[in-house]
């Protein structure tokens, strides 16, 4: 379904931001303190089912919502449990001397989660948060590739902020000042202050937003979080699929690989029987690339068409990198001029995302002279902020002919990107499923997944878990390794992700052929590569297996905005357990998965409530107990519900392989759950009774049943 | 002198900030970019002697320079060397929709220093720094303990962009959008992003006010960067002097210590003989530290005038810590309670410290119950603010009834802190010289040290040379160590430092009875402490033979601006190999400081131009060179330039006893550079000619001469 573009409450009108509401009509500015006033309180006002907004104070034009290019996916809320009235009360709000704030009442038993793509931090209450677009963010601050002003509660609800703006988050870490004695604490002159418990008492999220005279705030009834959140993906405009190939396995090379250099890993992969979907492209193929010309390097790509043909020969898809500051020599150059911020990024344009003239200029040319050309995906780079690499993106006061300044760009900028180069592929009927460094409020439907440059393995999985929450996708990509064990431990974790990508950019060989960086370009391979070849082999043929199971997970995700890869809090909301678990997360409805870190000598396993199996074994695990499993447990700890039926494919070089039709289903326990994949050129329905499996396919073959535990 | 306090420009009233030149007749507000507006170009007014003023729109009624509590130094910039015009055009700026910004000229070979107290980074060329207060800065934002909207350029001019607000600067990284094809470049595709060679090009520091219709901006003549400096310091009123004991030893007790502990220590350091002269005392003094009670804790301290008056008895000053968080049971807290943020921390008053009736009651309480007692000195924690460190500050939306806000009070807090405590030492007639961690701009005549509770030793070192680029004065002080190498090196480093001390504060012993914290607590001594013990007696006797070098150069700050803690590149600007010297350090007029290093295994010494000596040996060393020393080299490396002559104090256990007035005058080359010290109470010419001294003193005794080199 092609879904259309339209801004909901208030337009954008050649280039000025026009809005008869948010006209601001006294003075205001210029930080006078006697100028802060109460705002009159935000009654909730349901604008979908389950759905409510209030109003504070005068909204700026350009929001989140206001500029939003997916509508809502308004036959989806019918899907979702009811909620008969709004779980909060009217929110109070005022005018301050720096914008507006907002206070949203704050109960002392209530945690806190979301706020887009985090990194360092899981339960967000005590914090404080801005949601700021930040590359490679280091510490816990909020700043993130892709924040959202968004939050669900152990109450059972959601919460957007609508602004563009860096807007302050105190998830319960501000209070009023006090009035009366506190009582006296045991050795009160020495309580550690972190320990303060201010933070556990009743109070307010207080939301701080720059520069706006005033907010909307949009609330997500559940009557349970994951409702919530599937509300909040549903308003978003609903969960995407990814085509089949997206979810196959992803090859980056050497950015100045050329075009023989990358065939010939492409057929090498074929040759030593590694499946592979996807071949990434990095800098090294077009002639200017920072900033970028968008054309192809005539020296390292001598002959592109007959380059992208050989790829398709060998069933393979491709994949551009590129970012979006535009180089004077781009023949994009002439027609961004006129729509592009009047600061550059590496000497190159900005261009105006946030209007249409720049997202169908730049799309149109990407349709044109890449997509018509073969071109599949692409990986969007560069377009979240610099605050902590060393400033060099576009300044906050930069101005956009569209009318929104430079903070409220890096706000939109990733998302805004991401339609400029989905339209095209929407326009031609075709899916495709991409990357990007930068995303924001409303990202469910936008067929892209996130990553960054840091490389952390503990971070990359809270990154995956958290990214549940506010409808985005992450991708814990496999680069080097410090060790075999580290090697094998992230490639297990990306195979169960949103995309399962080894991102060789800077290094010449595959990792299993050599960890180390420096050796691996320096041709020293492993010794023994071969046997760690046959390993990650067999790993990333897990991947092949699992894409029916995957694929069904993403369905769902389009069909009711359940995200198909989640913390365990949201399937398990009463288990308080489950608040600080940010290193296990499930998979679709009935899979948990527990990665395994080099280093670690154990870990510990929190098992939510009710059966379990071990997803490999078939052995049962008690539910609501804790585990622990030693480091040399040889697969990733994969665990699925009692009674699930779960598909398992044979193992093709990709996606498109006859062998990724046939199909192992696994019964685990009484197999009272059946599975149920309904796709648009396949479908599967397998269920299980008295001792026998039934099986309902179009384009699968299921040739063998499998009972485990 | 007590310098009273008015604010020149503007005034504050009864809790409104109110200014006819700040009232904004527009509407100006909610982000509207169509009323973005470019403001007219400001002119120069000379207001000191070259130091000059461009108003760009409308300034906001507070600013550090309109809430100044010290006037300029008037008298002191006839001292310094003329300049006749502003050393730059008329700037210009603009409304945007955010703020306001202003553009400073920038040249294609020009560097960048200052910003405050930076603990991450030098030269600031090409990077994005924000002027925003934060404890424990991790990642190089420009957040710092103590930033300043303040730079200097090696075009030999400073620029203060007078702002309370989180400023961001873009100290050439910036560029407006190109309009011509650029030339290419070999393998321009591949060009690492950060090698961009636009941050080199010729452009403008931009300057991105928030909240604020207009600024101003004060320009500070050279005609080097030196005298800029200088002139900055003496517009800020000056630098100071601090007591004699200040630049004694320092001696933090373990937070919990009690009473007998503390006398136990002092005492235990006396029979030791380690010299010292001030003992301070962590969170445990007080019956409530967080929020604070400014009360004697009666369990621990049940008898305070006897506990001061034994202290007093071993010659000992006292250094409480405190913050200015203020507990309900506070009898500080009735009379607060009118003159306090509307939020609190810790559930305590946040002071409104920004206006007088806080500063008062504050200050009045503190000097009639604790200075008139006989405390010497406070160390003010947590004024800074927490986004890198939990939250656990006010808000930015706080309102405060003097007029300003909760961003405007993080700008001005540590500061206008330590003048609520300074002012009731300055009543009394009484010298004081504290910690603080937090400070701003105009920050020279304040008598702090600032600190943090990071501790790398390379950063601590950077802090201390960027520093004296913004009026600021900083402590590397040591705490734990990981090795007896890391202890030496620490302390060489300390006692070559505004401040020299030895914070305990987590550990029951000195460091040198025990490195490791956890062993050091469960009294695990090292067997071979009294070995290490006499090593560090050894080099805090060092600390005791500097004082009346030490002295000279602070009075020097006092008398014509100059820091006595500085980057060698603003004694030799013309030095670019000096641009990234951020290791090395001038004390005073003719000393040059290169701290080793714990763990690396030898360091690089840039040698300024000029004839040196090693200060320990006499040996001669060859100035515009480079040295290498080895990780074996015993004294830290010092040097002085060739004709220094460098009063040399015998060791005293304290900064007033009678062996610190017997002075070795050390001779280095032909001892034309003679020494000069000029106090109160003590004064001391040490000059030399024809192969002998000859010596004025006044309260020194100088008994030996001694030649080296």
């Amino acid at each position: 379904m092609i879904r259309e573009t339209k801004i909901s409450r208030r337009s954008l009108v050649k280039g000025i931001a026009v809005s008869g509401a948010a006209a601001s009509t006294s003075s205001w500015f210029n930080g006078d303190l006697a100028r802060a006033q109460t705002l009159p309180a935000g009654g909730w006002k349901e604008i979908h089912p389950g759905v409510w907004r209030a109003t504070i104070g005068v909204p700026e034009a350009y929001t989140p919502v206001s500029s939003r290019l997916v509508p809502p996916q308004t036959d989806a809320f019918a899907k979702l449990a009811g909620v008969d009235a709004p779980p909060l009360p009217a929110i109070e709000g005022k005018r301050t001397t720096r914008g507006c704030m907002v206070q949203i009442p704050l109960q002392p038993d209530e945690q806190l989660f979301g706020f887009g793509l985090q990194l360092l931090s899981f339960a967000q209450r005590g914090k404080k948060k801005v949601a700021r677009v930040n590359a490679d963010p280091r510490i816990d601050t909020g700043d993130s590739h892709a924040p959202a002003p968004f939050y669900v509660t152990t109450r059972g609800f959601g919460v957007l902020v609508d602004t563009a703006r860096y807007a302050d988050f105190y998830f319960g870490d501000a209070h009023t000042k006090p009035t009366h004695p506190a009582s006296a604490t045991a050795d009160a002159n020495l309580a550690p202050k972190y320990n303060d418990n201010s933070k556990e008492q009743a109070g307010f999220v207080y939301v701080d937003v720059p520069v706006a005279a005033g907010v909307d705030v949009y609330l997500f009834g559940g009557p349970d979080m994951l409702t919530a959140v599937q509300r909040y993906n549903v308003f978003s405009g609903g969960g995407l699929v990814p085509p089949e190939w997206g979810l196959g396995f992803w090859y980056r090379n050497l950015a100045k690989a050329d075009q023989q250099d990358v065939l010939k890993l492409a057929r090498e992969l074929r040759d030593r029987k590694i499946p592979c979907d996807v071949i990434g492209l990095e800098p090294g193929w077009q002639s200017r690339a920072y900033s970028c010309s968008f054309v192809w390097d005539e020296g390292r790509f001598r002959d592109p068409p007959g380059f992208l043909s050989e790829l398709t020969n060998l069933e393979y898809k491709l994949n551009l990198w590129e970012h979006a500051f535009t180089h004077p020599a781009s023949p994009l150059f002439p027609s961004l001029e006129a729509c592009s911020g009047d600061y550059g990024v590496w000497n190159g344009l900005v261009p105006d995302f946030a209007g249409d003239q720049a997202r169908d200029v730049f799309g149109d040319y990407h349709g044109k002279k890449l997509i018509d050309a073969g071109v599949s995906s692409f990986k969007l780079d560069e377009c979240d902020n610099s605050d902590y690499t060393g400033g060099w993106s576009f300044p906050e006061f930069s101005a956009f002919p569209s009318g929104i300044d430079g903070e409220q760009m890096h706000s939109v900028f990733g998302l805004r990107y991401q339609m400029a180069i989905w339209n095209e592929y929407r326009k031609r009927g075709r899916a495709t499923y991409g990357q990007v460094r930068s995303s924001g409020a409303l990202a469910a439907p936008y067929p892209f997944v996130l990553y960054s440059d840091l490389y952390d393995h503990r971070q990359y999985i809270r990154a995956l878990v958290n990214s549940g929450f506010s409808g985005m996708l992450w991708c814990p990509e496999v680069r080097q390794a410090s060790s075999e064990e580290d090697l094998i431990r992230r490639l297990q974790s990306v195979v169960f992700s949103p995309l399962t990508q080894v991102d060789c950019w800077y290094m010449k060989s595959p990792p299993w052929k050599q960890l180390d960086r420096a050796k691996n370009n320096a041709g020293e391979l492993l010794p023994d590569w071969e046997g760690l070849e046959a390993r990650c082999r067999e790993i990333i043929g897990w991947r092949m297996q699992l894409v029916p199971y995957l694929t069904a997970a993403f369905q769902k995700y389009s069909d009711d905005g359940t995200p198909p890869f989640r913390a365990l809090v949201l399937d398990s909301p009463q288990d308080k357990r489950l608040y600080l678990v940010d290193d296990q997360y499930m998979v679709g409805d009935r899979m948990m998965v527990a990665p395994l870190f080099a280093g670690e000598p154990e870990r510990k396993i929190v098992m939510p409530q009710g059966d379990w199996h071990d997803f490999w074994t078939g052995e049962k695990v008690a539910g609501g107990t804790e585990l622990t499993v030693p480091a040399s447990t040889e697969n990733i700890p994969v665990y699925v519900k009692s009674g699930s039926i779960v598909p398992w494919a044979d193992v093709g070089l990709h996606t498109a392989a006859p062998e990724t039709r046939r199909i192992t289903a696994r019964v685990y326990g009484d197999g009272s759950l059946p599975f149920e994949l309904k796709g648009e050129h396949a479908a599967l329905r397998l269920s299980w009774k008295n001792g026998s499996g039934a099986a309902q396919s179009t384009n699968y073959n299921v040739y063998s049943w499998k009972r485990l535990g």
